[in-house]
């Protein structure tokens, strides 16, 4: 494409503002929870902004939105965008939201250049991304992937027992199209970072190459409970004789793996929990994560190792149950390159990164070739109402994904 | 003495279950909390067996009880005898319960024996040793050592905002003597051990040579919450990297100083608590213990250091507060003395050591002579509906008292 055209920085911005409204909370975030009277606001608004710019709107059974804008040839694979709208209850005002804007303001930009191209444009809204009313979490994304079934999906129950089929049902979103798996030439999410490295790097673009796998257990370390006065420590089981070192070496193992490895306990609490009383059990989280599978499995394995050999040593007893897995999603090489030489192209610091978080993208990978923009934010704050992102990083990683889908879609202007 | 008189096993026993089903429980423990009406009826099960013995009572202010024999010289000491009969919600038949009347059976024998002495006899029942009605414990002893006031006393509310002051007139045991010290010349107080060393040890009497001192401490570590998944290891502010060290450097404290050395690290919580969030703040408890006043200080400062540096290497912040500290209290020597030569005459395996639990002996040892007479509990196990001692055991304990009293009295028979 010859004369490029680029994201008008300002209109992004009053669009994420306006959507912010719906929502809006008085520390300056948003509570627009899924399927709520302000997440069909939010959604409206999407619609209306969409149908604005030339595109039809299609809704599928789980409440996914895809607003299509057609290209020269319709039986050409569509390239995707797009993210989520809902928020947490305390949620900032661009995680998730910028995604899908961004998108919009690609149709946009594109529609207001008269750019010519082949491939049809999408911009998804993904359905209860965030998880904190229905569980669980990136549901709409994950129900078009399969790997959730939409039976399964409609029986979710909110804290008040109310079902997610009838919530979607009572917002008008429960659409006509099958929730299933169709065929795209590629997906783009646009999201912040969530994470401090971009801000802490100084780039303004991160090139996503996926998203970390990670574990989560429960581990339960049982000894015997005793007196603190009158019990000489060597007749006590005190479980803090495994878990000092456990978690001491669990760390470690996140250390040795640097800059990708992670290791994180929680929370923990000690039963009878009294202070003049050795504690019998002590329970706590562990999460590992790792972008590599094969890495993640040998973490994982001497974290296993590390729990038995501190336990044996210590002559307490363990439990360890792992509560969730996910394994690493890694992302098309190919559109991850696309991504880098758009940023590198349009000449913003960028820097590869690995997500530590999951995203919709994490079910899309299952069927498209996907892959993510990140941009910064304050602190790395998220899922928080003090959520900041600049303008300008803003405007750039929507200019990155401009650039991106043109490429893909094989935009030619004038 | 010439034919020495015995304790009666099988009614001390026969006592101690007649009182144990005042406020029995279903789990086989006792709920005699202070001042309720089980309290009262407890209390008024004790006057009547100490009356029918021959014993005159007063009570004084704070309700505590003294059943008094009086020897042939009225205006030598008294020796004094006893414990407490309150008990905690889900406590056992024997803590306290078992010091007051192995007191009053020591009594009841040298009636039996129509034994004459120099010294009146006293057994005192304590108010509120317990404290899990009213705070603090060991309360009726401590006003009458000076220790707390009269007035603050009263004023102690229970979690139904009754007064202490109220409850005591309610039940009948406001007493007109005033609660104040009074010359004795010797206090020995039996108690199960509510510790696992004698029946490790095998021995059947513990001569306590003292009372541990403790500190207590709230201790806050504080870091930077972040996401488990964005964050590097290396941008964290993770207060476990601090408190791992601390809580392994803390054990090894009192690992050094065994065998009286204690660290207890009863209770700890993590804020947010959340599973994939670093936590920013960990919340624990630390006990630190030794009989030895130097030895503890030096634990204490040594403690300090650890954490200091711990949390200068982690490069995060804390908060260290103390909430108690009970100095060590040392027995009097020549106390300590004849209840190691009246267990070696009577045959009774027996050691020297210090209680890790505080008792009301901790108070007399500040206006009279004191020392303590433990005997064995199953598992060391106290506080708790299951604790249980053996019926030989207990016996041997109030023929250890009768025969320290006996020597201290100048007990002659015939």
């Amino acid at each position: 494409m010859s004369d490029d055209p680029k994201i008008d920085g300002a209109r992004l911005w009053d669009s994420l503002m306006q959507m912010a409204a719906i929502g809006a909370t008085d520390k300056g975030g948003c509570n627009r929870q899924a399927l709520t009277d302000h997440d069909k606001e939010g959604r409206d608004l999407f619609v209306a902004w969409a149908e604005a710019a030339g595109c039809s709107i299609t809704v599928d059974a789980i409440g996914n939105i895809f607003a299509r804008l057609e290209g020269s040839d319709p039986s050409a694979e569509p390239v995707l965008m797009g993210s989520h709208l809902d928020t947490q209850a305390t949620g900032g005002k661009f995680d998730g939201v910028y995604g899908v804007l961004a998108g919009l303001e690609v149709v946009r930009t594109l529609v207001d250049a008269q750019a010519r191209f082949a491939n049809p444009l999408e911009v998804a809204v993904w359905t209860n991304e965030e998880g904190c009313r229905f569980a669980p979490a990136m549901l709409g994304s994950g129900v078009m992937s399969g790997t959730y079934s939409l039976e399964d999906a409609y029986a979710a129950t909110d804290k008040e027992g109310l079902r997610l089929g009838d919530e979607l049902e009572r917002i008008g979103y429960r659409g006509e199209v099958p929730a299933s798996p169709r065929p795209y030439a590629a997906m783009l999410e646009a999201h912040i970072e969530q994470g401090p490295i971009l801000e802490a790097e100084e780039k303004t673009i991160g090139v996503v190459t996926g998203i970390q796998g990670a574990h989560w257990f429960d581990l339960k370390v049982i000894g015997q409970s005793a007196h603190a006065g009158p019990t000489p420590m060597t007749m006590r089981k005190d479980p803090w004789r495994a878990v000092a070192p456990i978690v001491s070496q669990v760390l470690a193992l996140a250390d040795a793996q640097a800059p990708w490895g992670r290791a994180t306990i929680g929370d923990i609490s000690a039963r009878p929990g009294a202070r003049n009383t050795v504690p019998h059990t002590l329970s706590l989280s562990l999460d590992i994560r790792h972008p590599d599978a094969d890495v993640l499995a040998a973490m994982e394995a001497d974290m296993r190792r590390i729990i038995e050999t501190a336990c044996a040593e210590a002559e307490v007893d363990f439990a360890l149950e792992e509560v969730w897995h996910m394994p690493p999603t890694a992302f098309a090489p190919h559109l991850v390159d696309a991504i880098e030489q758009a940023a590198g192209a349009l000449g913003y610091a960028h820097m590869r990164l690995v997500s530590g978080a999951g995203h919709d993208s994490l079910h899309t990978a299952q069927f498209a070739p996907t892959a993510m923009i990140f941009v910064p934010c304050a602190d790395g704050l998220s899922h928080n109402e003090l959520e900041s992102a600049e303008p300008a990083d803003l405007e750039a990683g929507a200019n990155v994904l401009l650039k991106a889908v043109a490429t893909l879609a094989g935009v030619t202007i004038g």
